[in-house]
C-alpha cells in the first residue's frame, strides 16, 4: 500500500465500519467524512499534478503510432506498478499511424501587397498537398451554402470553412458540437463539388493566432482533397480580404501522410474488488493527443486523474468493495481503437463492468457528472448530490459518458462522463497551448477528488 | 444609447411589455429570454475584456496616491462618459499614500555556502529598514506559538510566520481568512515581543517564487518594525534551512514609506431610473490595486464589470425602473476610504441603495452570489436561482458582500458579493502575476453578465 504520509488509520477504520454496516444503504455522515479526507488527500498531497508535468514535459504530445505515445504507455504503466496496485497489465491495440511533417505552409497573394502568411495546420487523416497547392478561395458557412454554389463555384477552388463557434451556448461542448462538422466531413462534402482542397476556421471561441487540428474523414467513393485549419484570427483576416478580392489565390503546402497502422497499447491498473471483484467500476482518460500541444487537458488531465483515483484509495487505506480500474485508452483522437478493444476484450472475457466514468473535458474546476441513463438509474446517481455540492459537484445530469467508454454501453455498463467547467476548454483543444501551463493545480486535483468521490460511492453502495 | 451592433429591438420591446404587465411580479419566461440575451451580449459584443486590457496594459498596477491611480479614475470616467450614461461624476476622497521604493532584497547567510537571496516584498503600510538590517530568525505557526517563545527567543531577531493556508479549504476564501493574521498583525505581534522585523509567508496556496503583499497595520503603542512577505518557495527553503542551522542570519533591505495622504477620487456612472428613480442599485469594484502586478482579478475585473452591466443595459435598450449605478471605489487595499466617503455622502445627500452588488474576487466563472441578509430578504433573492442555474450561478448563499459596500450597511441597503469559482484567485492575488494574461476573456464576461442579470431582476421586482 502506497502511503506517502501518515493518516489516521482509526478515524478511517471506524469510518469504513460505520459506512458498511448491514442494512446501511443510504450516504450517511461517514460519506461526508469520507469524501472530505478524499478531497484533503488529493489537494494536500495529490499526485496528479506533478504526474502530468511528466506526461506533458518528459514525453508531449503523443499521437497514435508515435514514438511518443508508446513513452506515454511505459510510462504510466510504470507510475500504476509504483502503486503497488493488484493489477498492473497492458491490452494490445493496432492504431492508425498519421505524421504531420514537416511545418505547413498557407500563403495569400493580395493585390498589390506582398504575400501573407496563415496560421495553419493540416487536419489529422488529411492527405498532403503533393508539392505547393495554389487556387482561388470561396468562403462558406454551411453545407446548405456549399451546395447551393454547386460545381460551377467551387471546382478547382478551396472551400474555406468559416462558421464560428457560438459564444452564446454557455455549454462550449455545445458550440462546438455546433460547428464541428466544417472540419471533420468539409473536405468530404468540398470535394463533391470538385474542389481542390479544404480550409476550416479553428474550433475555438477565442481569437488568436493559433490553427488548432482534430479528425477528419475522407468518403471512399470521392477524391481525397487537402484539409487543413487556420487560426480564428487568420480566419477573420482571410474573410476581410476575400469580400474585397474575391479572386485572391491561396497557396497550401502539407506534407502530412498516413503509414501502415502500428502495434499500441491500452494500460490498465486494477485494485480487486473485497466483496465483489466481478463487478468493475473503471475511470478512464485517453492517453494519445493531438501533437501540436503537450496533451495536458486533451487529455493529459483525464489520464492522471484515473491514477488518481487507484492512488487515493491506497493512500486512505480503503479497500473497495468492488474492483475499480483505470484505464488509458489509446487512439481516441482518431480512431477509437483502443475504446473498441477494451470492449471487444470484456465481452470475450466475460468480465462485468457495472460503471465507467471517462474524464476527456479538460482538467477544470469541478461542476458535476453527465450520466448516460434516466429513470431510476439516473436518480440513483442524483441521491449523492448533496455530498458532491459542497466541492462544487452541483450537476449530475442526463447526458454522454465519453467516447472511449461508448462502446461498453451494450454491455449494460452505466456511463458516465466527468464535467468540469467548460468556459477554458476550447481555448486549447487541440492547439499549441495545450500544455502544462495552462492547467491550474487545484483544478485539476479537485476533479481527481471528484471522480474519486463518486467512485467510492458507486462502490459503497452499488448501482440499483 | 451606445449601440454596438444591431439588435431585434421589436423583440426586446415585447420582453420589456411582457415583463411589465401590471400584477405581474414573479419572474417569468420573459426574464429567461432577457438574461438569454445578456448572456448573448455580454459573450458576443462583450467590452469588459478589452477594456480591462486597457487598464492593465496602459496603466497597470495602481496603488492608491500613485500616478497611476490617477490615470485609471481618468480611464474609467471616460469609459463611462462614452456610454452617454444620464450622469458620470467623481468624488472626492483623501487616500493614504504608500510607497514601496526601490526593489526589497532579502539575503540569507548559511554556514559553508553562498548568500542565498529569497523572493521578498514589503507588506503595504510597512516602515522601510533604514540601510540593512540583519539578525537571526525565529519561525512560528501562530500568535500562540509566539507568546510561548516569549520575548527572551524573539528579541532582537526577525519573526518569521509561516502558517500555510489550508489546502482542504474548497472556499479559497476561507483558507485566506485563516493564514492572513499573520499578515495584517504579524508585525505587531512580534514587536510586543522585541522583534526587529517581520517576515511571513506569502498568502497563496501555490507553491511558488512570487512574494504576495497585502495590508498590515502596526499598533500606536508598539515599535514599528519592518514587514515584508517572502514566496512560498522561499518559505519551505527557509525553514528547511532553519532546521538544521538555527542561528541563520537574515538581511532585509527596504526603502518604502508612507507619505502625505493624497487628493483621489471615487468613479460613478448613473443610469436614471424611470419608474422609481430614487432607489438605486449599485454595482462597484475597487480601482486601486497593489502595486506588484497589474491588479487584473483585483480588482479590475470588478471595475470593468461594473461598467459592463451599464454598458448592456444601454446596448439591450433596457430603461431601468430604478436608478443603476456603477462605483469604482477608490482605495480598498490600503485603507477603504473610498467606501468610507461614498457611504458617507450617500447618508448626507438623503439617497436611498437598496441593493450594492460588488464584485472582487476575480474575473472567474460564475458560481453565484452571497448575499448578507437572512429569512425574507435572502429567499426574494433564492427564487431567482432557476433563472441563473443555467449560467453558473447556482449558488445564493447567505455571506458577505464586499468591503468597498460595506459602510452602506448601516443604511439599510442590501449587500451582495458576486462569487467566481475561487480556485484560481489565491494563485495570483497581490503578487506580480495578477496580471491581464491570466484572466480568460469568457469567464470575466461571464461574470459581468452574471451581475447584470441579478441587477436585472431587482430592478423589475424590487427587494421585498
Amino acid at each position: 500500500m502506497c502511503t506517502n504520509h501518515i493518516f489516521p488509520i482509526c478515524m478511517l477504520l471506524s469510518l469504513l465500519l460505520g459506512a458498511c454496516q448491514p442494512g446501511q444503504q443510504q450516504p450517511s455522515s461517514q460519506d461526508e467524512q469520507m469524501i472530505a479526507a478524499i478531497f484533503e488527500e488529493s489537494l494536500e498531497h495529490g499526485q496528479a499534478y506533478s504526474n502530468l508535468e511528466q506526461l506533458c514535459k518528459q514525453i508531449g504530445g503523443r499521437l497514435s503510432g508515435s514514438v511518443q505515445a508508446a513513452r506515454a504507455v511505459t510510462y504510466t504503466r510504470e507510475l500504476m506498478e509504483a502503486l503497488e496496485l493488484d493489477r498492473v497489465f497492458l491490452q494490445e491495440v493496432m492504431v492508425p499511424h498519421w505524421e504531420r511533417g514537416p511545418a505547413e505552409v498557407a500563403e495569400v497573394y493580395p493585390k498589390d501587397a506582398p504575400p501573407h502568411r496563415l496560421a495553419v495546420c493540416a487536419l489529422g487523416g488529411s492527405v498532403g498537398t503533393n508539392g505547393p497547392l495554389r487556387a482561388q478561395v470561396v468562403e462558406v458557412k454551411d453545407f446548405e451554402q456549399l451546395s447551393s454554389l454547386g460545381r460551377e463555384q467551387i471546382a478547382g477552388k478551396f472551400v474555406f470553412y468559416n462558421r464560428s463557434m457560438r459564444a452564446q451556448f454557455i455549454q462550449t461542448f455545445r458550440a462546438y458540437g455546433s460547428a464541428v462538422n466544417q472540419r471533420t466531413q468539409g473536405a468530404m462534402e468540398a470535394a463533391k463539388y470538385g474542389a481542390v482542397g479544404s480550409i476550416v476556421r479553428s474550433m475555438t471561441q477565442t481569437i488568436d493566432d493559433y490553427p488548432h487540428t482534430g479528425a477528419m474523414r475522407y468518403d471512399e467513393q470521392l477524391p481525397k482533397i487537402p484539409a487543413a485549419a487556420i487560426s480564428t484570427q487568420a480566419a477573420e483576416w482571410l474573410s476581410i480580404q476575400l469580400q474585397s478580392q474575391p479572386e485572391l489565390e491561396l497557396m497550401l503546402e502539407m506534407h502530412c501522410q498516413t503509414l501502415p497502422d502500428t502495434l499500441s497499447h491500452n494500460v490498465v491498473g486494477e485494485i480487486r474488488g473485497s466483496e465483489f471483484p466481478d463487478e468493475i467500476i473503471l475511470v478512464g482518460g485517453h492517453l494519445d493527443s493531438w501533437d501540436l500541444g503537450e496533451g495536458a487537458h486533451d487529455d493529459g488531465a483525464g489520464c492522471v486523474q484515473a491514477i488518481e483515483v487507484l492512488r487515493i484509495f491506497q493512500a486512505l487505506g480503503i479497500r473497495p468493495k468492488r474492483t475499480l480500474r483505470a484505464v488509458m485508452f489509446m487512439n481516441e483522437e482518431n480512431g477509437l481503437r483502443g475504446g473498441r478493444k477494451y470492449a471487444e476484450l470484456a465481452k470475450e472475457l466475460g468480465e462485468h463492468h457495472i460503471a465507467a466514468i471517462e474524464s476527456d473535458r479538460g482538467g477544470f474546476t469541478p461542476r458535476g457528472f453527465t450520466i448516460q441513463a434516466e429513470g431510476t438509474a439516473l436518480k440513483h446517481i442524483q441521491q449523492w448530490q448533496p455530498l458532491l455540492a459542497p466541492y462544487g459537484g452541483r450537476e449530475l445530469v442526463k447526458g454522454g459518458g465519453g467516447a472511449d467508454i461508448g462502446p461498453l454501453r451494450e454491455q449494460g455498463t452505466l456511463l458516465i462522463g466527468y464535467s468540469p467547467d467548460s468556459q477554458r476548454y476550447f481555448d486549447y483543444h487541440h492547439a499549441a497551448t495545450d500544455r502544462f501551463e495552462n492547467v491550474n493545480r487545484r483544478e485539476l486535483q479537485m476533479g481527481a477528488a471528484m471522480i474519486a468521490s463518486l467512485v467510492y460511492l458507486i462502490d459503497q453502495y452499488g448501482l440499483k
